[in-house]
């Protein structure tokens, strides 16, 4: 552990997994639109949202893939490391009430570089609703020994 | 136009970029750690940040990304589109105060499935602090004709 | 009154009570967490609470304490007021939507240091859910004859 | 570690403690009194505070106390610790931009009901700002065995 409680890269080993878990809320979605800006119809018009093919409004799907953030931040590899990469499919839409269980499982290990590959895959119930790959780096404190 | 006030998919050109820009301040990150639940203290211990080679507090990467959300959602395409995969490459740091700007730029589209790729990239001043590449596909009230 | 509208301490008396009272929202819930740091998966992760003795998501104990905190500045003695203490006993757990009464009487009265002990009560419709003391000196605007 | 990853009650002693900080930011002060309903001028009045003993703004005592929460609920004894009572005496005032750093300390074990006193200080530099005690009991699933 560094001394933020984080994993240091010698104990990291491939296919090692953590899961964060949140429910999106309304708050979430209303407070989501406000940092992002993004405050499209599909999100805070039920009226029109009823309409569309999704049949009533769903969270955005950035705010779902910041579950990842927290999982990386707080579990694997946790507090310290640093964010270098992310790729998202939207696989399926999220709504309020949901809860998204982000699952980081690690593919690669870069020891040169101190940098850890992570799959990340976020799931409502059974259902894969994002998938995509991380890249972080591990804070120097994490970096004392391999 | 579509009746939200997005593109038509026919209005559509390669090479078509548009901006949308967000100040990020120190309440976003606030309520960016609380739907997310990434409260690591690089965002939210100011000792702590001061301590790292970021020398202070800085916004999660995703929360720099979700502005992105909003120029694809506001501007281009615009209303009803739908997000399938994003890529990010977080380049460089972002603080409370700093306006980030997403440009969202037309790279490819796809009149088969009315999918449009697009460059995104995010700059405060002049440096890029996020690279990437969104696919989006437009709604149903976007297609009508070609 | 004082200039703020608060109660001077010659007009306080043994036995007067006040109330102030909340609905704790699911974005109460949300913002608390951000602001606390505390986003334990039994504020935040509906699927981990149904499986707890709580059977779902809780407020934090220390949210719902907080309306005390109104009850004495908003209410009892009233604007200007100091705290310098509070006792917390947490007897039952709040929910969203559960609107909290938060209670305060006056037990005891110092006029040598202007402080009032009040004891500070929060009820669930008639559910006592924390219960406990406060003390809190009066500002000098609120002395200024006894 | 429980399922969670919280402390079980065999893992701890006396004498144990573990540290959780956040800065206090204006928007913290901001959001907690939205949640509370506590908008007295002391946290939201900057020309009022000006003209008190503190020469500005504070944040609410009740916020600076929230960050015990998060000690606890985080660190020591971790997720899944039952909050049963707090006590808490306001030293000094806490200003937008403060790092507070609550320290719990372990002063008791109680085996015959899983419970946990522990002393909660929070600390802004090297200043004492809240003293006090809490009790919290563990989850089931951290009693398996003493």
């Amino acid at each position: 552990m560094n001394e933020l409680g984080g994993y240091e890269f010698k104990e990291l080993r491939v296919g090692m997994s953590k899961t964060y878990a949140k429910t999106i809320t309304e708050a979430d979605i209303v407070l989501f639109a406000a940092v992002s800006g993004d405050n499209n119809a599909i999100h805070t018009n039920e009226e029109f949202a009823a309409t569309t093919i999704f049949k009533g409004r769903i969270a955005h799907g950035m705010l779902s893939a910041s579950v990842i953030s927290a999982a990386l931040a707080n579990k694997l590899p946790g507090p310290g490391a640093i964010y270098m990469s992310q790729n998202l499919r939207f696989r399926a839409p999220v709504r309020a009430g949901d809860t998204v269980r982000a699952i980081v499982t690690i593919k690669e290990l870069n020891p040169e570089k101190y940098r850890v590959l992570l799959g990340t895959c976020c799931r409502v119930s059974n259902e894969v609703v994002i998938e995509g790959d991380a890249l972080v780096a591990l804070p120097a404190s994490s970096r004392e020994s391999r």
